[in-house]
């Protein structure tokens, strides 16, 4: 812990990890290079060993602020929710609007979830706190009878990834299909199928 | 083209592609080296190099088999299904059954979606045939007044993604919350949401 750390120090670090976020988005883990994010940085490979002493270290950084800032944006908008239903809605629109807003963040997530090796001792390092936000949502709608019987990490691989391949998958799908997450109409008719999803999965199959 | 390529030959190149899927699948394009895939066939870096000239081409070519299997596994399903919903729900069941039978392909498919790297130039080089089952399929739907006015794209970046995460997160979501996604109850569970998503993608929202 460097307790008395300048503020110049901080603006350095923040911008080491905004450019780290963005290689690692990139080019995945195992590619990326010290040196290019220096280079973004405009500073040399020295300075950033000074605040992160290796890549698996910088990685993890990056990956743990992303988790973090996820988590917090997501808790904001569901205290403006209170009922079963809207609650995983709201969740749902976080992720959304999370990933659409910081579309590096959507592809490091994108790639840890086929990719043991940055994070092989325990995947949910970071991850752990988005895993606990739909549990949480999931079994409160659950336990009040309000949802079917719905395992929480089905849900999450089913509408919940709806969000990561929508913005990843914008300009992988070929010229002729290319859209820009961020349209507000695209937007807008992706979050409307992502609520009628959510209101199947968690209403559908009561009889 | 070599057109007299002995029956062994043909079985060597067939071990080697086997072996580059486990890799790639593994470690991502990147970090794979062409020796780690020579020393799971049992043979040496120069051996690969007589099939294969370069860890481009035998990606390529690993691509290619699996959209070319995916889509013949794709159509066969397909064949049995003649009304828009059933042949939806064929094709969907397809993707799951594939993914689930060759985790290896849906771990590399789901890193093309986060990952521009390998094929930059033409993202949809070897995927575009998975594209136009879905959108043959939904656009017949459409056509046909059977389903609602719904984009491809947006049906797979939901509904169709699910697969994929159902198959790759198995193993990342946390010691306390793995499931092995080939267990017929945990599958069978699965599919079923997925039914009842993909009604909802396409019937939801009819007034």
């Amino acid at each position: 812990m460097k307790l008395n750390r300048k503020p110049r120090g901080e603006v350095t670090r923040q911008a080491i990890l905004e450019a780290a976020e963005l290689v690692f988005a990139e080019v995945g883990y195992a590619a990326a290079r010290l040196e290019d994010v220096a280079e973004a940085v405009g500073i040399r490979r020295p300075s950033i060993v000074y605040y992160f002493s290796s890549k698996q270290e910088l990685y993890d950084a990056v990956e743990a602020d992303i988790f973090a800032d996820l988590h917090a944006f997501s808790q904001a908008r569901l205290k403006q929710a209170d009922a079963c239903f809207p609650r995983l809605i709201a969740l749902l629109d976080a992720w959304l609007d999370f990933h659409v807003g910081r579309p590096s963040a959507a592809r490091i997530i994108q790639r840890l979830v086929a990719d043991v090796t940055p994070r092989q001792g325990n995947p949910v390092q970071y991850s752990n706190s988005a895993l606990k936000d739909i549990e949480a949502v999931v079994n409160e709608g659950v336990a009040a009878g309000q949802f079917v019987d719905i395992s929480p990490i089905q849900l999450l691989n089913s509408v919940g990834a709806g969000a990561l391949f929508y913005v990843c998958n914008a300009g992988q799908v070929g010229e002729n299909r290319r859209y820009d997450p961020a349209d507000p109409a695209e937007l807008a008719r992706f979050r409307a199928l992502l609520h009628r999803l959510a209101a199947a999965a968690v209403r559908g199959d009561r009889r």
